[in-house]
C-alpha cells in the first residue's frame, strides 16, 4: 500500500499540525505550455475548458508522483486578466467557466487518491494598473465564490510581487472560513516595494494566513533562503505559522530582484537551467531541515521532480508515492541496464556528486538580467514622450541592443 | 483549417514520393519516464496496458504538435526483452497484450487527425547474446503478427546498433507487403561492427527498406551528418530511398561512438543538455536542406519540440499544426507579456542568437564518455576470472572510481 | 616626454595630497616564480641576492609600464620567515643581505625614472605561532633598520590577515618618521578574527597609517568593494586617509573568506583566471571613481597589467607610460595586422564587450574553496590525537579525497 | 651538476642522431609584448636594438628553464617586414642591425650554459603580396648573411602558412651548409593552399630540411596530431627526418584552419586559454611518445612552461634544469606552505586531475573563429567596389557586428 492511511480525509491544517509533510504539486503553465495547451506570455488557464483531458492527465501525474495537494488550475484566472488577454482565447470563455472547470477536474483526480484540493488566486492586472483596493478585492471575491460553490478543501493566495495585494487576497479568502495559505514570488531582497521577507510573512499571518512562504521566480536554494528570512521575521514577531516552499525547477543564481523573468533565457531558453531529480532531492532535504512542511514546486517542476521530493522524504514519511514503482531510489533501477558501465551508475554516490555538463561549449554559465536596465530606459523614453503607447515602446526597445 | 487536406488518407510512400514533408513524433520512453510511467533501465512499454490514458495523452500531444506519424509504443516490446526485464512489471503482462494495446491506442488517436500509424520494432537482447538469426527473426515475427492483425499503416525498424540485425528486421517486416522504414542509432563512425553509415544505408535498402536514416543516440547535428553519409553511400551505389532523421533533443557534442549512453549524465543528469525549441527549428531547417523529408525526434523530444519542426517548415508546407494556436512564431506571443522588457523578446533575431546560460557555474560544458574504458576494464576483469557473473562485475565496478 | 615633470622628486604624501594618481607595481613572487627565480610554497625573496639581474629587470618593466612606486622585493623577508624556510635556499643567505639587496636594486631602477622606493614588511610566522607582541615587533624592527639605512622613500605594511599584527607593524614603521601605508589581504568579511574592513581601517589610521587599503587574496572587484567598506568606516569615524588598492590579477568570484589560497587552483592552476588588460582597465576606472588614488596590483599582475592602469587613467593624468610606445590604446595597433579581420578588432567597443572563452570545455567556471573544510577536519584530527605533527597531518589529508 | 656534460659542444644533429631530447625555447613576441617591449600587430623584434637587456633576460630565463636551443629573436625581421611596419619603430633601425643584435644576444646567453644558437627566418610579406620567388629568396638571403657572419649553430625556417614559401626558405638556408629545421604554422587540415601535413613534410625534407614539424597557431594537442600526420607522410614516402614541435601555450580546440589568429580572443583576450604547467607536462609526454625529440614552444610559452617540459622528461634525460631548484616536481614544494590544506596539494595526483575553473561564469568555453567569414565578406566587398583600399575595407568591417 503506497498511500498514507492515517492522513486520509484530514484537512491541511490537521496534517501540518500533526507534523506531517505535505507535498505540493508542480507548475501547470510551464508544463502545459510544453504539451501545447498554454500560451506563454498571457499564461492563462483556458485549457480547463478547452482541453480538460490534458489538465486532468497532468493532475493525475502529480498525484501519482506523490502530491498531497492538487491546486486548481486557476492561475491568472481572475476576470480582469482573462479579459485583458481574451484575444488569445479561441472562443470567448468566461472567467466563471474556467474556474469551475478547474475545480471539477482537480476534485475528480484528488478523489482518485489521498489529495486535498486547493483553490488558488494570484496577482491581478487591476492591482498593477490602478491599485484600487475594492476593485482588486472584487476580482478575488469572484473566484472565491466558485471555490466555495465547488467546496475546495483550502485556499492558496500565490504569486504576489507586492505584499499589499497579497494581504488583500488573504483578507478576502479568510472570510470563507477555510484555511488560507499565502506565498509570494519574492527573493531575499523582499517585495517590489522593498518590504523584507520577514515583514511580508508577519503581515500575511496577521491578515489571517495559516501557512506562509514563497513560490516561483527563484531557484530552490534562493527560495529556501527567503523562507528562512520569513521564519526569522515570524519568530521575532512571536507569530506562528506553517512554512511552505514552491520554487522553480531552474537554476537561477544570476537572478536580480525580480527573479527569472529578467533573465535573458525567460521563457523560451531555460532548458539548460532545468533541475535534475537529484537537485530536487537536495532541495527537499534542505527545506525539511529548515522546518518547512509544505514542500512543492512551481514553474519547471514536472511529475518526476515531485516524485523526487517524495522519495527523499520517504524515510520520514514511511511510504513511497505510487510512481516510484517506476523508479528506483537513487537510480538503482539502472542495475538492469544492458551496458555494465551504465549499471555501475546505479548508486547514490554517483548521482549525488555528478556535475552535469551542458553539452553547450559556446554558451556561458550565467547571464546578466536585463529587466531593470530596460525598465529604467522605458521610464525615460516615456518621459521624453518618444513613446506614448506600449506598442511604440516596444518598437523603441527593439531598436536597441540587449 | 490547420490540417493538410490533400494528404488525408494517403500512405507514407505516397506522401514522400509527392515531395511532402512528413513529421515524426518524439521519444516515448523518456517523456513517459518523467511522467511516471516508464522505468529507466529496462525502458519497456508495459504502460500501454497499465496506464493507457497516459500513453494516449502523449500521442495526442504529438498529433496536436504536428506529427504525421504516430509510432506504436512498442519500443523494446519484443518477447525476449519483456521477459528479460519481466520482474519490473507489477503483474506479468504478455508481450502480445503490450503490442496490441499499443496499436489500439495509436490508431485511436491517429483517427482524431491526419496521422499514420507505424508499427515499430527495435534491437533485441537475443541478438546481443546469441546472434542466432532464426531466433532473432522470430522475435520480430511475433510483433509483426500483431501489427498485421491491427493493420498499421507502415513499419519501422528502429534503434539498431548493428546493421546485421537491422537487415534481419527489415527482411521480416518486408514480407508483410507494407512499406518499411529503417533507422539505426549510429553516428558518423558507423555501427558497432565498424560498418560505415553509407554501407549501412546500402544494406538496408537492398534488404527492402524504402526509407532509411538514423534515430536516437546523438544530437541533431550529428544525426544529420550521419544521414548525409548515408545519402552519399546510396548515391555511390546508385540506390534510391527516402531519408529519415529522429535524433535526440539533447546536445551531445562530446559523445563517443556509442552515443549518449556513455556520457556520465545518462540517463538522470541530462537536463542541462535539453534542446530549446529554437535549436530544433535549426535542426528542422538543416534536415530539410539536406533533403530529409521524414523529420522527427527521439529521446528528449517533447511535444513542443515537434511543434518547432512544424513551425519551422510551415512556409514549405503551407499550414501550422493545431498546437500553434498556443504558440506564436519565434516567440511573438511574448508581445502580450506584462513586462516591457519581456515583450522586447518577441522577435526571431533575439531567440536565434541567444546563447542560453546553464545557471550552473560549478559544472563543465562537456564530459568524457566512460563507456569504452569500462568495457575494456570489464573484459579484463572477466578474463582474470575475478567476475563470472554480471552481479560480481557490477560490484567490481562500483569499487572503482569513475 | 612621457613622465610627469611636476611630480619629480616629490614624496608619496605630497603627490596624494595634491590629488595625483599614484600607480603601484605588480606582484613579484608570482611573476618571478614563472620566470624561475622564486619557489612557490615558501615564496621567499632570496632572488635579490641570488639573481639580482632578474629582480632588476622586473622592476624596470614595471617602471616602464608606469609604476610610480617600486616596492623593495622584501615580501616574507623577515628573519623568522627566512629561517623557517631556510632549507630551500641553496646557500644560507642572511635576512639582512636579502633586505639590503632588495633596497639597492629598487633604488637603482627608481632612479632611472620618476619612481619612489617603498620598503615593505608583511605578516610573520611569529605572529601566527606565538602572538608575542615584542617578538613580532622585533622582526619588523630588523627590516626597518635596513630600510632606514638605505633611505627608502616611504614604508608599506602589506599582506596582513589580522589587523592586530598590522597595527603592530604600523607602530614600528611609524617611529621612523617616514610615511606609512598599510594594506590587509582581506575581503568584505573582514580579518581572520572577524574585524570588519571599516574597523580595520580605523585601527590602522589610529596607529599612524596615512594610506590604507587592501592587497592580494581577492580579485579587483572584491578588493574595491572591501576598500569601499574601509572608506565608509573611516567616514563614520571622522578619520581621513588616502586609499590604496593592489588586488590579484585573477578572477576569483568563488573565493571564501580567506581568498584565493583556498581555491583548488592555487597556486599552480590559476591560468584560466588571469585578468586581461581590459579587465584591468575596468578595475582602474572603478578604483578611481571610488576615490582610490594609490592604484596598483599584487599576485598575477604582469607589467602589461600595470600599463593598463596607466593607459586607462591617462586622460586624468595627461601622459602615457613609456611602455605605451609598444601598445595602442584599446588595441589600435592591430590596425597594422596582416589580416583584415584582425584589423577590425582595433577598437575599444570590441575589447570592452568581448567575453573571452577558456578553450576548456571540460572545466567548470567556478570552484568550491577547500580550505575551511579541511581546517575543520584538521582541528578534529588534532583533537583526536591521530596527528600530532604537521607531517602526520599532511599524510592524513592526503589519504582523503578533495 | 644540472647540465648534461656529454652533450656539451655537440651540434643539433649529433644530439638528435644520438637519440637525445632537445628542448626548444618559448615564444618571444608574446612574452615581450607582456613585458612592454614588442608591439602586437606588427610583432617585430626591434627590441634587440632598443632594449637588449630585456631580450637577454628572457633568453637567460629560457636557458635556465632547460632550453637547449636559443633562437635568435629575428621573428618577422626580414627587411620587407621591418620596412612595412617601420613607422612603429621609434628611430629607424636597419634590418641588418636587428638581426646582428639578435645573434649577439643569443650567443652571449648560450655561452652561459649548454645551448645552441639557431638563426630563424619566417614568412615574408613579399610572398603574401607578390609571390616572386627571387624576391622572397633574397629576403631570406639577407638574413642568412648575418647568421653566417655571426656563426649561428644551425638554422630554423619557421612560421610558414604556405609550404611553397617554406621550401624556398629551406633552399636558401641549405646553401649555408648548416643543418636546417623547418616548421609550418599549420594544423591537420594542412597549409593555406590545401597541401596536407604529410605532403608538406615530404617537400621540406626533399628541399633539404633535416628536422621538420610545426610551430605556433594551434594548441599542443593539435600540433602533435599535425606532426603525427607529417610522420606518416614521411614514412609513406620512405623519407627520414627528425621531428619537431613548438605549439602555442593556449587551449584552442575551437580553431579553424588558420589557427588562433581567427579566434575572437586573439591577441588581447587569450588569458583564459593559457596552459598550466601540468598541461605542458602532458604535452611533453605525448610529444615524446610520438617520437618527437625537438620539443619546445611558441606564443604563450613562458619560462615555467619550458621548465615543465624539462621536468616531465627528466627521467629520460637523467637531469633537471637549473630553474628546478625553485620548483618541486608536481608541486611538492607546497609541502612547506603555511596552510595545511595547501600542503595537501603537494602531489602529482592532485594537479594531474584538477580541472581548473576560469572564475568567469559569464564567459563561454569556446568561440567561433571569425576569420573566414570576414575574409569572404572582404572579397565580396572588394568585388563590389565598395572598398578599394584597406582603410576603406576596415571601415566597412567596423560597421558590421562581429
Amino acid at each position: 500500500l503506497l498511500t498514507c492511511p492515517q492522513c486520509f480525509l484530514q484537512g491541511i491544517l490537521e496534517r501540518l499540525d500533526a507534523g506531517e509533510i505535505v507535498i505540493g504539486d508542480g507548475g501547470f503553465v510551464f508544463a502545459l505550455e510544453k504539451r501545447g495547451y498554454v500560451k506563454a506570455g498571457p499564461w492563462t488557464p483556458e485549457a480547463t475548458v478547452e482541453h480538460p483531458e490534458a489538465v486532468r492527465q497532468l493532475h493525475r501525474e502529480f498525484l501519482r508522483a506523490g502530491s498531497n495537494v492538487l491546486q486548481t488550475f486557476t492561475f491568472y484566472a481572475s476576470e480582469d486578466k482573462l479579459e485583458n488577454r481574451g484575444n488569445y482565447v479561441a472562443e470567448k470563455i468566461s472567467c466563471h467557466k474556467v474556474n469551475e472547470a478547474a475545480c471539477d477536474i482537480a476534485r475528480e483526480v484528488a478523489d482518485e487518491g489521498d489529495a486535498l484540493v486547493a483553490g488558488g488566486v494570484s496577482q491581478t492586472p487591476s492591482y498593477l494598473s490602478c491599485k484600487d483596493k475594492s476593485e482588486v478585492k472584487a476580482a478575488f471575491q469572484k473566484q472565491l465564490e466558485v471555490f466555495m460553490k465547488k467546496n475546495v478543501d483550502f485556499l492558496i493566495a500565490e504569486y504576489f510581487e507586492h505584499v499589499e495585494e497579497a494581504v488583500w487576497a488573504v483578507e478576502v479568502l479568510k472570510e470563507s472560513g477555510k484555511p488560507v495559505a499565502a506565498t509570494m514570488c519574492i527573493g531575499p531582497e523582499g517585495d517590489m516595494h522593498g518590504v523584507s521577507p520577514g515583514q511580508c510573512a508577519v503581515q500575511l499571518v496577521k491578515a489571517g494566513a495559516s501557512i506562509v512562504g514563497v513560490n516561483c521566480h527563484f531557484d530552490p536554494e534562493t527560495c529556501i533562503e527567503t523562507v528562512r528570512l520569513m521564519k526569522e521575521g515570524l519568530q521575532a514577531a512571536k507569530l506562528k505559522a506553517h512554512l511552505m516552499c514552491q520554487p522553480l525547477a531552474f537554476h537561477t543564481p544570476d537572478c536580480g530582484k525580480q527573479g527569472f523573468i529578467d533573465l535573458p533565457e525567460f521563457p523560451f531558453g531555460l532548458e539548460p537551467r532545468i533541475a535534475t531529480r537529484w537537485d530536487i532531492q537536495k532541495y527537499a532535504r534542505k527545506a525539511y531541515d529548515l522546518g518547512i512542511r509544505f514542500i512543492g514546486g512551481c514553474c519547471g517542476f514536472e511529475p518526476y521532480h515531485i516524485r523526487a521530493i517524495a522519495e527523499e522524504l520517504a524515510p520520514e514519511r514511511g511510504f513511497l508515492p505510487e510512481a516510484s514503482e517506476k523508479h528506483g531510489s537513487w537510480g538503482d533501477n539502472l542495475s538492469m541496464h544492458t551496458k555494465p558501465w551504465v549499471r555501475a551508475r546505479a548508486r547514490k554516490e554517483y548521482w549525488e556528486n555528478l556535475k552535469p555538463a551542458s553539452g553547450r561549449p559556446y554558451c556561458p554559465c550565467m547571464s546578466k538580467p536585463d529587466g531593470w536596465g530596460v525598465t529604467r530606459g522605458a521610464k525615460e523614453l516615456m518621459q521624453q514622450k518618444e513613446a506614448t503607447t506600449e506598442q511604440q515602446l516596444k518598437e523603441l526597445f527593439q531598436k536597441k541592443k540587449f
